[in-house]
């Protein structure tokens, strides 16, 4: 039995299966004998010496986080700045660190938090103290570097590409007398992979979605409507998938377009769809709906891709065995071995290689008119929404998601203040 | 072998399982060897002499509607006026009937659509042509009168039921550093059974929703702004659900609410949510999430509810039974036998019960404090998304949805002109 404490903490936006990832976690350390401790609230929980002892979640509730949404622990929206100018909450995080001996820190987070764990993992040295740091990828955004996707991503994708061939289906029965333009906006703010994936829910121009906008691509209104006009001539309908993250000519977001204000004067959270509805519905006089699921898309756990929870798990259980393995600074990351059939495995990467980088849609996934994706971000996709995950069912129609009691470890230090 | 064609139409906003009842009206139609022609876009096709000979359906064809979701034929929003303002609409109507010995008209839709089976009913005495015209219930909206409950709707509330769960999760987990407040935007503008429904995501006052806003119920901002920060001092986050419809004190809709406009001066298409959030976040200084799922609640046959597609189907079968019956200007409904164990069956009501009222969500059903569901809401509510009834899904991680290849029927009239 190692000795020594593994921390686990989850980072940034929560996913449909960040939870499979910390149950993988919890399982493949229990079978090492490894105490694995959680943050609360991520790296703040580390911070203010609010830990979670594991060792009081059943097996039974390891196994219903592998169909829960969230994030059991909590997480955060906090990126530790250099060593330097952030050397006061280094020094705290250690002492933390020291107070519950813990000799493994994995953390399960995106960009912000390879980087955050990234300078973690140098704290060894600079500290003289023995930690070994993993990454834990995850985001739905797909954006992190090296790794073929990211945990999280498929299950998104999944969702969007369901969710546009329904409404759709919707649209397409309405058109005749009623809705003609229908717009979906995807989550994205850098990078159009959601975007991308909702191309999957059609195949040729006549079907849906008609016209995709990435924030690769700058946003040409004129263009724009022009080919809404176009589709709705074509084809009596036109469904649109707008990326959040779309921006004109000049690097303005679409989505503060027009600084909507509502009567107090008040800017309003405005998203890029009603935007582009508003635009469509005065410019063309095309009865247009609009959509926007927000978080709905990250935490549909209800529709994950089964490819995209074997993953999640996957990345766990590497972790915990590169953190046993001494492999300090590194992230276990996906590699594609092939599309069709697809295969996977899990290769291991250093941080500085991910840290503070994103993933573009590649150039060649988007088709050349711009409002589509190629058959290489088909092949690319595909395989990552396949395979269906479903939680179980109560009898009241609900799936059975869990909210575990989370037991608190006794603290050793002060309180910590920001 | 009945004398004569039977003709099928769909109107109104489709759902997620309006094309199971469409499968139930031709299976049911084939048994009793009648020919079923269905309308192009409703009545429109009707009116257009736009029919399509069902005939070329394969059994195949129409098991996978079963689990499609939009409208098979497409549907319209075109309410017919009395037979005095639209003679001319009714007379052409008529003429197409006779044209393909049209003896059984079923029209399948909400309230509007059953005003306009009314109508129709009552042209048979009016110009001594014999036609039976049965309704056939749907609408998310539920809010039809004399059925217990609409098929269209058990479905939209288990999508919105889960999804209100699934982003609750989420919240929970950002919290503590990004999103306190999360707003869901549910449809319903003028009866809160969606908003409603919603409050099947979770029990006490501490699990979201927290709040409900429902169209029976005047909108507050104050009292709704105090109960937000209320919530969120003691839960540490607060999900909404807001019904689309609801309104001030003045009688106007807080959806219009503002009165939104870019930066060109053309109104936006807003909505309650987005409002909400933007009055959240300035006078509560908390980071606001918004989701307005839109079409997604009523398109999303992924997560159909069970109980909900069983009586899409019996209404359907039950439409034909009336119409060989010759029962002219009625409607199949659903009657509630039991709440637990829920148990049902369905009967006959005349059309002149139906067309033209609004079931609105009983005050019992409402929580005192105006902001949630009670116990009689929950008994009511449940049974109606419980079940699952998945559509298969290929290879490629997406449900088998089908659009079938349609095949017009040929011409007999001149063409007309609305």
């Amino acid at each position: 039995m190692p000795q020594g404490t593994l921390l686990y903490a989850q980072s940034g936006g929560v996913t449909a299966v960040i939870n499979a990832t910390a149950a993988a976690v919890m399982q493949a350390a229990r079978t090492r004998r490894v105490r694995v401790l959680g943050a609360h609230d991520g790296i703040l929980g580390a911070l203010r010496e609010d830990l979670i002892d594991t060792a009081t979640l059943t097996p039974a509730d390891l196994k219903a986080l592998i169909h829960t949404p969230g994030g059991v622990f909590g997480s955060c929206r906090l990126k530790l700045k250099s060593l330097e100018e952030d050397r006061e909450k280094y020094e705290r995080l250690l002492g933390v660190l020291r107070a519950h001996d813990v000799r493994w820190f994995l953390y399960n987070g995106g960009n912000d938090s390879a980087d955050t764990a990234l300078k973690v993992s140098r704290l060894a040295e600079e500290f003289g103290y023995p930690l070994t740091c993993v990454g834990v990828p995850k985001t739905i955004d797909n954006d992190l570097a090296v790794t073929d996707c990211c945990p999280g991503f498929g299950s998104a994708a999944k969702y969007t590409a369901v969710s546009v061939r329904e409404c759709a289906l919707d649209v397409m029965a309405m058109a005749e007398s009623s809705t003609k333009v229908f717009i979906y906006e995807a989550m994205g703010r850098h990078a159009g992979w959601l975007a991308a994936a909702a191309g999957l829910a059609g195949g040729g121009r006549n079907e849906a979605p008609h016209l995709i906008l990435f924030p690769e691509r700058v946003f040409d209104e004129a263009d724009f409507l022009a080919r809404v006009e176009a589709t709705v001539r074509r084809v009596g309908h036109c469904v649109v998938v707008a990326s959040e993250g779309i921006r004109d000519a000049q690097g303005r977001f679409v989505a503060d377009a027009g600084g909507l204000k509502d009567a107090f004067g008040h800017v309003q959270l405005g998203g890029a769809a009603s935007y582009l509805a508003a635009r469509v519905q005065h410019a063309l006089k095309l009865k247009t709906h609009w959509a926007m699921p927000d978080y709905l898309q990250r935490s549909a756990r209800h529709i994950a891709s089964r490819t995209d929870l074997e993953q999640a798990q996957a990345v766990g259980r590497a972790a915990v065995d590169c953190a046993l393995n001494g492999q300090n600074g590194v992230m276990p990351v996906i590699v594609r071995d092939s599309d069709a059939p697809y295969r996977w495995h899990i290769d291991i990467a250093p941080l500085d290689r991910i840290a503070n980088r994103e993933k573009k849609l590649p150039g060649n996934f988007i088709r050349s008119d711009g409002y589509g994706i190629t058959a290489a971000a088909r092949r690319y996709l595909g395989p990552l929404i396949a395979g269906e995950a479903f939680p179980p069912y109560a009898a009241d129609g609900l799936p059975t998601y869990v909210t575990p009691k989370l037991s608190a470890v006794a603290r050793k230090l002060d309180r910590w203040e920001n």
